[in-house]
């Protein structure tokens, strides 16, 4: 088929990309709008095409582009992914999310993923729970507790693997049994911090890891603050737990903010320097938040993203085998376990896990603490096509 | 004079009504409108006088205020004032705080005042700090800092002499040698809490002690409540430093807010129940603070109420002859301390704190630190009739 060659081709263009441009570059975004990938990718590596130097780009900084665009290999980054589990998704992709698109010229030119979830389902029900590294009890305390009220109200927890809070509240979401990204400003086959090969291992076996930078890619300063704008742009809103005046969390907030995502803070002792950026944010726009009811108060309603962006409508005989399958197997009668699912279905925890919030993000499912049961009106009729809340089968 | 004999006669009347008519009384504000204070004295004493039972008020109800009146005694409450320094002052005295007349029908019939500065003047630059009685270290911390900060900054500090949060705030404007003002829900010579009976002599010695309700009146709930209109009402803005949720604090925060008046709060842990109800007005329209910079910063600059309440426009050449002999003793050069200034004009130290607080919310003077200084504008041509910022003379 020419439309899945024309699809590889723009998909090995942006994976190429990956190695070629920097997260944010100034210029890829442009370019990419201008040339395609693939034309892009031309351009770069065509020794035949005349490509004059565009505005703004001196003739070394071209050849520097050039020289990573002839050194990259896609298709080896492609199986150096796969070999851990990974795969690479890019605008047009079915799993691509599109409220990355909010970002314009400075979208990221594509995702390496590990973890069996649709990343674009999860990122529809999802709230960024971020701070400070260097963290309070407190404030750690704070980010778990947030992290595993929201994960056990279904939403997915979407943080930056750094220790401290974001630790906090991976490892809060993991612990309720619930959903959570890691959004690297590495590869996704790199440990980084090296202290959180572990807890990074768990979030890829059940749930996701994903960054902008090709296997083996290591984090530069530059590279974690850009990462910052994937991680407000991928959710429903920001969540700032501890952070200091000039921390790098106060710019995810802020720039959650300009894409018109929620931006929230948990107030502090004011007497505490960890809480002084936090309390900064909450004298602007931001909301002060103390649990996860206020968080999912704020955001709203699973799948009621901004009325150009509502959860996909999807009727039940369209999702894919493996997922109906689970859903099937949710009695009528009451909650039921992920793990009695798993054993209902022949399969693993952590993929019904990852299945059910498939499922809860259409609005099939609801958790209901630690167990799971059918979404409102989906008891009757169960069997039949059913339809999601917004209707339209 | 006709004129001082009927404004005898009107505070005569309205001292005697703060024994016939509770703090805030519905039917009070109205009859005081129909009648005035001298005409609904004599309706209520006067048995020939024919009253109609005024709609929503039952005959037997009215023969409890009938009961009242005939024994109050104005000239007696006066004199009990007296003998412990006090005063009264009502609607129309020079000194009443016209802010109080936003309340309305629910305006205080009249103040007993204990303490020599003049109340309008300084309630023109007050702001409120209230709290919990049962607060906890870091509240009292809190309050304390806050309202030493304030002091210093020349704004006085006005709460409602209660354990807990309302004492840490008194105290941490007295001991930095600031102005403080306690609003009290019983008589102004009475010591409630008793355990602050020797917090309220020295509020009395270098503020002012306050209340609605004459001489000898104890507290009742409804009475603290009602206090509470007063403290918002006052002030350009109220600190709740910490509140649980259903606290009276919130209540004089929420009718500051009604008045139209700032209201702030101190965030504390999202642990602490007794931050929990500053958490929830911090949700709500109330800014958050943690330093008294930032309070001031909202309340604005001293003498810039609403436009038509701005700071009293008062040529240097209008002061008061022992007001202008503290500014006199300004020195050009630089600050002086209110103890050099006691010495200098040969008075006491609580005395020159309450006319160098006048002094300031005329914009005469400035505090810095502990020390004083004439304000902007004030170092040259001092010797001359000088005019307030604002202009006018």
């Amino acid at each position: 088929m020419t439309g899945t060659g024309e699809e590889d081709e723009e998909l090995l263009a942006r994976a190429a990309l990956t190695r070629v441009l920097e997260p944010g570059d100034p210029h890829g975004g442009r370019w990419l709008r201008e040339h395609g990938a693939a034309g892009l990718i031309r351009l770069l590596t065509d020794r035949r095409a005349v490509w004059e130097s565009p505005p703004g780009v001196k003739p070394e900084r071209l050849d520097g582009y050039r020289g990573r665009a002839a050194l990259a290999d896609p298709r080896r980054d492609l199986a150096v992914a796969a070999a851990v589990g990974g795969r690479f998704v890019c605008p047009g992709s079915p799993e691509w999310p599109t409220q990355l698109d909010d970002l314009g010229d400075e979208r990221p030119v594509g995702l390496w993923l590990r973890g069996r979830p649709d990343l674009r389902r999860w990122a529809l029900g999802s709230v960024a729970v971020v701070g400070a590294r260097a963290c309070t009890p407190y404030g750690a305390h704070m980010a778990q507790t947030l992290a595993a009220g929201l994960a056990e109200r279904g939403w997915v927890v979407v943080s930056g693997a750094a220790f401290g809070i974001d630790g906090a509240a991976h490892r809060g979401a993991l612990a309720s049994g619930g959903a959570t990204v890691a959004v690297l400003a590495c590869g996704v086959d790199v440990a980084y911090p090296r202290g959180h090969a572990g807890l990074l291992r768990r979030i890829a076996a059940q749930g996701l890891v994903l960054g902008e930078l090709p296997p083996g890619s290591h984090p530069t300063p530059s590279r974690f603050v850009l990462r910052n704008r994937v991680i407000a742009a991928l959710t429903r809103g920001t969540v700032v737990v501890e952070a200091a005046h000039r921390s790098g969390s106060l710019v995810t907030a802020r720039r959650a903010q300009r894409l018109g995502r929620f931006t929230m803070g948990v107030p502090g002792p004011a007497t505490s320097g960890l809480s002084g950026g936090v309390h900064e944010l909450l004298r602007g726009e931001a909301v002060l938040v103390t649990d996860a009811d206020e968080v999912v108060e704020l955001v709203g309603a699973i799948g009621e993203l901004a009325p150009e962006r509502r959860g996909p409508v999807c009727a039940r005989d369209l999702l894919e085998p493996g997922t109906a399958r689970v859903l099937e197997a949710v009695p009528a009668a009451g909650p039921v376990s992920a793990g009695e699912l798993a054993r209902a279905c022949g399969t693993g925890t952590d993929e019904v896990i990852g299945r059910l919030y498939e499922l809860h993000s259409l609005g099939f499912v609801e958790r209901q603490g630690d167990a799971w049961r059918l979404g409102p009106g989906k008891e009757d009729g169960g069997a039949e096509s059913g339809t999601v809340r917004r209707g339209g089968r």
